[in-house]
């Protein structure tokens, strides 16, 4: 009989865990226990289903239980795992459906019990209407709640609240975006940000920024949102303040989190007790500029990390890579990519850094519909190591990120970067590529 | 007094060359001869202009004589280089305009002749309706052949004939494209010629492969084209069966051609003879992938040498990076990029190299408008080293190529692509980017 494979959480880390390891192992006994009623779907298109783009949530479900149980893996969904003990390595399952706890056993363990929004100390939080947006169970919420809401305000302008706000101006939605920090998307630079800001603004978003919110009125419904600098009418309060990684299981069994808070694994998402791997928003990753452990909570990370998980488990050889930090999101027009740490970050952490941010185009100054496109770049002087970068771009032109992410990688330097040889045609580049311009200015 | 620079050609890598000079180092004397009525313009975008989505070929002028001149740097159009004495440092000049010769003499001398259709040996190219398509003038005379015309042939299916096919469509015309190779893009793969054609045909382009043309019929103006495979009714004709390096006038004055038969230089643009230089399709560049000179003939190359050899001329330290052969190009809604070697050429190398070629999108699968993407990868079996590859995709997308390109500049492996953390957002990818698909197919 084959060893016994257990994941806790089933959405992407957990998922691609099961997936991969009874694909390259298929004498492994794999079980996924989900506490929610769905497994194996993508959070990151819910913004899509609530502007309407998307028809329905059913659509972000890559592969149904059923799917899963035909390929020989057993998924339990509304199964609470509630307490681990490694040393029986036995687990205790709380059956939402039955209403029963069981016991259950594991050879190998996967933690993927993701991560959580966090929410404000702010007075008013409990009452309806105020939502926030991680699983397909909010979002189900959040498309209830859309249907006779005029006015809604936006706490957190950080990916969630930015691609929320475009999804409710789409709803014909009122919406105000409170942000504390100055700028939208302000663990970037402030260019990135007033781009941001602006595109924002021309879609009709009221954004509001260095605003402190203090409380939420309304007599069990909320009504609206009183700040530093007024009151915000809101029949809609979605909270986009941030999230924290769901470790309180990990912790109790006695797996050791690292520096970030989440779950600190090895290169083949092992913890630091035997048998016990975690992956996903759970997990810490190791960041390759920065040199230590870094947490990105985003799913193609969570990807990875569960088919690294998936991999070594049955048997193969596998390692994660790591990560620079790369993000990219849609805004209204603009799609905003990032990479690596930006100036305020960089000459945080000690580095003799600089930047250059430049605006150029997606294709040829003659070529029609060239549409503006912004390069910023993050280096060390003296060195040229570039150290991190944005790219916002009217589409798909701001995929140029991953190329700046391959020479993070490796600590490539500007220089590496000026001799690679980049694609030019009319329609899709400057003849010089506006990396390459970035690149030659910052040089 | 400054050193005298003289560069012979002023379209990309001349012009570049001048203007890079000059502004590191304004005591130099900078002077441009050209032999056309036109300096400094993107010939790339010709194909545009045909189509009428550009309005005028004007538009392509990136700097008139005018600007240059106001730059400090002399540009003399019509005006034809017929010899040059390396002992004496001394030119002979035609002047077309006023039909007169004269002398000039140099200190440094960038040799930026461009390159020339290479008409094939077949009966009938010298008749009225017969063009090719390099340089503004081509284009001019093309664009009134436009007037009236109804049914086009195109001679040869790389990047020139399979633009100027989409522009004749849009124009209204009837095209024949005529192939010797089984496919469109002969030089790359099976798989994206296969796209190609599919692509051309759904567009209303007739697409012949494997065919001999015979002859042109006509009585002083084309009027058909005889093939192998039969008669092709043509009232114009594009010849675009490739293109050769000018090296008459590097070689009559002792200028060293490398392997390709393009000027031999080094990383500084500099040729065998001193204070020589050469930059743009004249030019060879170094290939990082295949370890010796190339032919690169491309726009962005070509200003990248004029860059170089300006720098050095002007005592700057500046070194070209080299090529890994990255090159892309739009056919109606398709974007094709490759980089580095096909299969088919590895193999010849002598390379064990296998190739995979998959489907995938340019989005996430749920994502509403998400297009059909295409990567190959072709690498070397066992080492998993990366030789090459192709990115086929309805827009920007295609630019993933230039992820590959870094790669391919430090002699990345399967393994090194795995590792890199590339952007995702479902507008802009699905959650594996289909560069790691294929990566992950390949292992």
């Amino acid at each position: 009989m084959g060893k016994r494979m257990v994941v806790v959480g089933g959405v992407a880390g957990g998922a691609s865990a099961a997936a991969k390891a009874k694909r390259e192992n298929p004498e492994l006994e794999v079980v996924v226990y989900e506490k929610s009623p769905h497994v194996s779907y993508g959070a990151c298109g819910l913004p899509y289903v609530l502007s309407g783009e998307i028809p329905s949530l059913t659509k972000l479900i890559a592969r149904t239980p059923e799917a899963f149980r035909k390929q020989g893996v057993l998924v339990h969904t509304r199964h609470e795992v509630v307490e681990i003990d490694p040393e029986s390595r036995t687990l205790t399952v709380f059956d939402h459906g039955e209403g029963r706890t069981f016991q259950d056993r594991y050879d190998h363990l996967v933690l993927a019990t993701g991560a959580r929004p966090q929410i404000p100390p702010i007075p008013g939080t409990e009452q309806e209407g105020v939502y926030t947006l991680r699983t397909l169970e909010d979002g189900e919420r959040l498309l209830q709640a859309l249907e006779g809401a005029k006015r809604a305000a936006i706490l957190g302008a950080g990916y969630i609240g930015l691609e929320v706000a475009e999804a409710f101006r789409k709803r014909g939605l009122e919406v105000t975006l409170l942000e504390a920090k100055d700028r939208p998307l302000p663990h970037w630079d402030e260019e990135v940000g007033g781009l941001l800001k602006e595109e924002l603004e021309r879609h009709g978003v009221e954004v509001w920024t260095g605003v402190k919110v203090e409380a939420f009125r309304g007599m069990g419904r909320v009504e609206a949102v009183e700040t530093s600098e007024g009151v915000v009418p809101a029949d809609l309060v979605l909270l986009a303040t941030g999230i924290r990684p769901n470790t309180g299981l990990a912790q109790a069994m006695g797996v050791a989190l690292g520096p970030t808070g989440a779950i600190a694994t090895d290169e083949r998402m092992r913890t630091n007790l035997e048998g016990v791997y975690a992956a996903g928003d759970v997990a810490e990753s190791f960041h390759r500029v920065l040199k230590r452990p870094y947490w990105l909570p985003l799913g193609d990370v969570a990807n990875k990390h569960g088919r690294t998980a998936g991999s070594v488990i049955a048997g193969k050889e596998a390692r994660f890579g790591g990560v620079v930090g790369t993000a990219i999101f849609k805004a209204f027009g603009l799609a905003v990519a990032t990479t690596g740490l930006p100036l305020e970050r960089a000459l945080k952490e000690g580095y003799r850094a600089k930047k250059v941010f430049i605006q150029s185009q997606d294709g040829a100054h003659y070529y029609p519909g060239s549409a503006p496109l912004w390069v910023e770049l993050v280096y060390e002087e003296g060195t040229g190591r570039l150290l991190g970068g944005a790219v916002v771009a009217h589409g798909h032109g701001a995929l140029r990120i991953d190329t700046l992410a391959a020479l993070l990688h490796r600590e490539g330097t500007l220089e590496d970067l000026l001799a690679l040889d980049l694609a030019y045609a009319p329609p899709y580049s400057p003849v010089w590529d506006p990396l390459l311009i970035a690149a030659q200015q910052a040089r």
